[in-house]
């Protein structure tokens, strides 16, 4: 995935909209906990075997809701300047201490 | 991003802990939304100004949750088969006609 | 508020539509998130100023989302058989060491 | 319940502490959610019949969790001056209108 040029394409996409203005850490991390729910929305009533076996209507409004977040979190490591992955391999790093294998 | 190698250690991971057994999409989410509101924790008394300028411990917590939520979106799109790099270029698409540029 | 009789309302809504086979505590939680995210969505955009000056239509809005978020949490204090009003006394004393007045 | 007293009470209980300054509805939101994936976090990893039976420790935690929500909604109510009951009273109406019974 190339996490740099989406950063960019992101960013555009809010400069020519002036978002820029409304994009603080804390007003993204609310957006996207909304996003969140709205995927957590397709999954409230299923059955765990269901949740595993969508239909393509539902499939194709998860991977849109997936979208959704990830499209804020891109845009919240712009604006904080995280490096997802390093922190993403760190974070592997201490789970694999904290929990270690069977 | 190497999002398939990510992936694939992601996996791996789940799989030394006999976790895949519990990474239903219904339960991912369900946990997914709960590392996403440890994220929203750090900013929910902060003023804008407030949220844009972290000190280390506080930028360094930040960055783990960001990584804990990325971590779930990645099993979740492993378990539902999901190309997220393409959802979310679908989904920059679907929104620049939704909100056209000022 | 008549808080028994809100729960046996909210049962009998529930039983007269078939949908007490969905209301696990699980469920009930995941449903609970959603309408708790579509009344953070009223504010997220919203400086702390404008949060506090509601229009009429938006005022309305946030009343029907914090009903929902209600009649979840009603519903889950039913199939769960908490005295909520009971659990948040407690809460405060416990809130109270916690958190000593200044 | 007493729902007039209990937002008396919460509302003196942040006065002593200084905290109406941070009682904005967006950050009470944003708190109330945060609060709400601590609830969710004990059902995530359980089966629907696992959500039903809570051994003492988890349900007492559970019930604290509840009673955090319940607060957050009871200061939230307090600061938009919200009848909470009346609102749930009016989507009752709505909701049965909408999901008409078997």
């Amino acid at each position: 995935m190339d996490l740099n040029q989406l950063i960019l394409d992101v960013r555009q996409f809010a400069q020519d909209r002036d978002w820029e203005r409304y994009h603080t850490p804390k007003n993204l991390c609310m957006a996207m906990s909304v996003e969140m729910a709205e995927l957590v929305e397709h999954f409230q009533w299923a059955t765990p075997e269901e949740s595993l076996q969508l239909d393509v209507a539902k499939r194709e409004a998860v991977e849109q809701e997936m979208a959704d977040v990830m499209l804020y979190m891109i845009r919240l490591a712009d604006v904080l300047n995280v490096d997802i992955e390093q922190a993403i391999r760190q974070k592997m790093v201490f789970n694999a201490i904290k929990y270690p294998p069977l």
